[in-house]
């Protein structure tokens, strides 16, 4: 079965943080349509094993590929860092994680300083980062940075004033002292903190947002193979949908994606 | 099939929060023999729907069933708030939870002042707690706060210093100006913050833990019953339990529980 440049670009996360990356591929690609799914009875993943995050990715990614997706973006650095091998060999359609797009990102802005990648626990812990950059710029010091509370920070919507502040400093303050010129935000739930983190780590770093690579990294695979949408007086439609309590999703939802979402439909993945 | 008055306890919760419990019924009842389930293949429940997480419930019910225990400690508010009849039902062992116990002693330690209610938002909006204070003491003004960020900075760890003072300020400050004399700690990980939570809301409210509540609950039915473990040269044991990453979860579980673990044991409970 061919599959249509009509066909959505499918993204899933564990549950709203893959939002700022179809927040980045609406910008980027504006007349695609898209299915989201967050898979929200499941959240959060980076707290699990690798088994386990690779059953859930394959559970949602089966669900998309039934949607009739003609790409796959895993938005989501706990999955792109344990499940990438085995969700692009089960699929037919291509697959883009947000580890590689951030790596190679934060190479082109580095200048020569060390690179911070911040992110969850269980990314940091996986090393998928840290390998990525290894083999981009296998010289670039690299120093990796589990920050534990700045998700559920994100997603109380405390993302300035002094609470984030404060905790931004305890976990990055001394990175102003430590030859660091670039800053990758290895989660998605960070570009919501991306003004505080700035601000902590001081003017001479950059900070690299690997959601608006990813949606980069999609444009240019999509372009490569004929598949993007072509003009069309239709306007692009966007699916939103979770695996438990939509409302709840809805309500942080909207602030991830900086739009209203429209009703987010629920589906029920139950492990079979 | 009778039990043993030597059959373990049983308690489990979404992780490592209902740890405290357990450390509180150690402390209570130092003659028992404990078994703990902690989902962390699930974790977290707070964010979950009702039919969700008494799914789970029932899983882990189940799983301790089949371990011979002679009463089930439910140490999680979240099944607490939404499964207690169902797990009562569907066992033949007697089943304690910790909101009602909570309640109990709520109502003991006001002194005719409003009782303010820390949850999580999952607990919280099930009204559980304040359904249960309201049959104990229909005249009491009862607030329910939300406090989302108090699991993640307990679990990090950080429960003094300048971060969860803030943090406490900023949920809990109003509380001292709004007839507030007692403060239920409505979720098994707040007894960490107990210390920065009575700071913030002043030396004239009364801190109440259901752990310890829960403990004395579950001493009296057990007494009731003569089910209690009589003496024994066989010092009691204790088991610890994960559904994921028991090294992780051990980390985080010595300092719940104030003690060593000893192995942390790991169970596949997948959902069939």
């Amino acid at each position: 079965m061919s599959i249509s440049a009509e066909a959505p670009i499918g993204l899933f996360d564990s549950g709203v943080g893959g939002l700022t990356v179809l927040r980045a591929l609406e910008a980027r690609l504006p007349r695609e349509h898209t299915v989201y799914l967050g898979d929200t009875a499941r959240v959060p993943y980076g707290t699990r094993s690798a088994e386990v995050v690779t059953r859930y990715a394959q559970l949602n990614a089966r669900y998309l590929a039934s949607q009739g997706i003609k790409a796959l973006v895993v938005a989501c650095n706990t999955v792109s860092a344990h499940a990438l091998p085995a969700l692009t060999k089960s699929l037919p359609m291509p697959v883009v994680g947000v580890i590689e797009a951030g790596a190679q990102a934060a190479v082109k802005a580095t200048r020569g300083g060390s690179i911070a990648v911040l992110g969850t626990p269980g990314t940091i812990a996986s090393g998928a980062y840290q390998s990525a950059l290894k083999r981009l710029a296998p010289l670039a010091p690299v120093i990796a940075r589990a920050c534990p509370l700045f998700v559920p920070l994100a997603e109380e919507g405390w993302t300035d004033g002094d609470v984030p502040r404060l905790v931004a400093e305890r976990y990055l303050g001394d990175l102003r002292r430590s030859g660091v010129d670039t800053v990758v935000l290895g989660c998605t739930h960070y570009p919501l903190l991306a003004k505080t983190i700035a601000e902590v780590v001081g003017p001479k770093v950059s900070v690299v947002d690997g959601a608006e690579a990813t949606a980069e990294a999609c444009a240019q695979i999509l372009s490569a193979r004929t598949m993007l949408r072509p003009e069309s007086p239709k306007a692009a439609t966007s699916r939103v949908i979770c695996t438990d309590l939509p409302e709840r999703f809805r309500g942080v939802a909207e602030r991830f994606l900086g739009r209203k979402t429209g009703e987010v439909e629920l589906v029920d993945l139950a492990m079979t």
